[in-house]
């Protein structure tokens, strides 16, 4: 099988740009495929969206809906924002608001207003490889930023000096159920976290994207809810929060959001008018309208199918994975991360998954910084059923016990 | 006055992105405002975009139009795209072309891909504020381009060594009525422009915004499709072309678009999936959808209001202008660019108009990478009738009567 060579011949080298193009590949009849990290177009709010777009269009709004906005998005929906970051504990107005094209170009921004090359970014090993693409043109260096706070700034003052070279400008972090381990940041991490930038003297950037998506356990709040707690304002705080609606409403109308001290948001803003001008009109008028009508219930609906899957998935690994693979147990989002025994190369297994068992995920490697995790994968529930799910696991194991020998 | 004391005080001295925040506090009730350069709402084809909107929403695509897609662009709006392209004398593939968030997305990605700091750019002397926007992050230095090209390589080569240091890497122009002046780039200035940035060997960013907007004349084809008539294929092809959808169909929905030889577009490719992924997928399905059901007929409509409209206003600055003021006279686009007697400042004008005549428009300078221009002003005449027009030229020369004294 050509695709299967061509593969696993270049997931041992690639990027992740070119993972991502080869991921399209694997979209193939017969193939079960816990590859992509998408969310399930069944789960979309469409008919929320089709009544929203025809309201939005029928009305006196549709030249406006047509028509240039504010770079700053628009405003009943940064309105509808400030109320549901209350919620969470992050008490801002709309001018701690910036409207993006989804949490990407948040990343985008962020790196570009941080980073000049040899600056170092603090990272998790593996991190959203969406991250490091964001950051790579900015040319930082990274350094090792371990999930639930176990170095020092001692340790990165070490590391910037000896290894890096650059000042260490932000950590970046998925808090809650994080692409690609599905692991959530806990409280005593979120505490050690603000202390360690404190130290360091840089910024967080909390991607939290994920964070509605919870299954099971204790809601937690931001880190930036905590960093309020302490410092009494966000005026005062160094975390940027980064939202997204794209697993919650829709990915394909690209709408995210950023929340941080005004003066960051300020000079976000200019960026975004000089990137793009803004976001465009309707797809935010959409989103706030489908929001407003009906965010908490459909989240509802979506964590009830996705808990369901997540279930499946845990109790099929039990099931069917041999001897000394390891896996998260992720009490939200959408990932489960498999640790393979050491010597058992993840893109090697996916090369022969295909080929024998035509079942595809995603090497783990490409989610590190510094290209290790060669012995690590990461499977995606978001997208198949149950019963699919337990044939998938079926075959991976199947897989697994060929590799391992 | 207060809003009008502080435009006066600021505009001496304000930058591109300053201007347009005070831009908005321009639209005031008793203000005739020739500032905005936007496209009419009442000229939008909103009945094909609600049409578009809710037979995708209602259909089977529902789900895949809210969903993730493809950094590239929705391949259907490509392929019409490369319909359109073939009739200005550009054939290319859809792996030509690369959907944008809006033709300002280009510009800030043309920026970073060719841009490092002290690199020189050369633009025309004034050129559109948002291109400027666009590449200043990337901290260029900008030496002038002239409109028709009466400027050699030799000269760019001296003054790239003498005054700024940094390798020309482009020349970026609007190749027809440009925002701010309304000229356009002759035949003859496109040969001419060609020789020079092949004798510089840098590339050429041809910024089509407004080129459908032809109200007289012959059409002239694009930069690139001289430079295709020269070389034999756009992969041989230096120019690098920007067009744009928001003065056409909708800015609000941000698609512009981007057609280049496929290793320029392979890299854009890259930075738009770092940057944001893919611009909405249903915002380029519904404009696909519009532009194949009435592109054509609908410009067509446009063209004559906007036709209409600069004829009210060539015809009024005729009978109202007082002597030593020059105006171009634009075969098509949004804008018509006066020259005042030396001496005459435009910001101080703008003060001086807004108090004693409630007349508003945009003071030069800001067009002009090196702040000169200062006795330059432009007028939009795409969003007011033609009474308005009328009215508001009769204004504008009362207050220029009074400034020249």
């Amino acid at each position: 099988m050509d695709l299967t060579e061509m593969f696993a011949e270049r997931t041992a080298r690639m990027k992740a740009s070119e993972i991502r193009e080869l991921l399209k590949l694997l979209d193939q009849p017969g193939i079960i495929s816990f590859a992509g990290g998408i969310p399930d177009p069944a789960l979309f709010p469409s008919d929320a969206f089709a009544k929203a777009f025809a309201q939005t269009m029928e009305g006196d709004q549709a030249g406006s809906a047509l028509q240039y906005s504010v770079s700053e998005g628009y405003l009943p929906l940064r309105e509808w924002l400030v109320g549901e970051m209350a919620k969470v504990g992050v008490p801002c107005s709309v001018d701690n608001i910036l409207i993006t094209s989804g949490s990407q170009q948040a990343l985008d921004y962020l790196g570009k207003l941080f980073l000049s090359p040899g600056d170092t970014a603090l990272v998790n090993w593996p991190t959203y490889m969406g991250a490091l693409g964001a950051f790579n043109p900015y040319e930082p260096r990274y350094d090792q930023l371990s999930i639930n706070g176990n170095r020092s700034a001692e340790d990165f003052k070490d590391s910037a000096k000896a290894e890096t070279g650059g000042r260490v400008k932000f950590a970046y972090l998925s808090s809650d159920f994080s692409n690609p381990t599905g692991e959530t940041v806990d409280r005593r991490g979120r505490e050690s976290l603000l202390d360690l930038v404190d130290d360091l003297d840089c910024a967080v950037i909390e991607d939290a994207a994920y964070q509605a998506l919870r299954y099971d356990g204790a809601d937690i709040p931001p880190i930036l809810a905590f960093e309020i707690a302490r410092k009494g304002d966000i005026e005062a705080c160094r975390t940027i929060y980064c939202g997204s609606f794209s697993k919650t409403l829709s990915p394909g109308l690209r709408v995210g959001w950023i929340v941080a001290a005004k003066p960051v948001i300020s000079q976000l803003v200019l960026m975004k008018q000089a990137s793009d001008l803004h976001s465009p009109t309707l797809n935010q008028i959409a989103i706030n309208a489908v929001a407003r009508a009906c965010f908490e219930d459909h989240v509802s609906d979506v964590r009830k199918a996705y808990r369901g899957r997540r279930d499946a998935m845990l109790a099929a690994l039990e099931r069917y994975m041999p001897k000394g693979v390891e896996w998260t147990r992720p009490e939200g989002g959408m990932f489960v991360w498999l640790t393979l025994p050491v010597g058992v190369d993840g893109a090697d297994l996916l090369a022969l998954a295909l080929e024998t068992q035509k079942v595809a995920f995603v090497p783990g490697h490409a989610f590190f910084a510094d290209g290790s995790g060669r012995n690590t994968i990461r499977l995606s529930f978001s997208c198949a059923d149950e019963a699919t799910i337990e044939e998938g696991m079926r075959r991976l194991g199947l897989a697994l016990q060929a590799a391992i020998g």
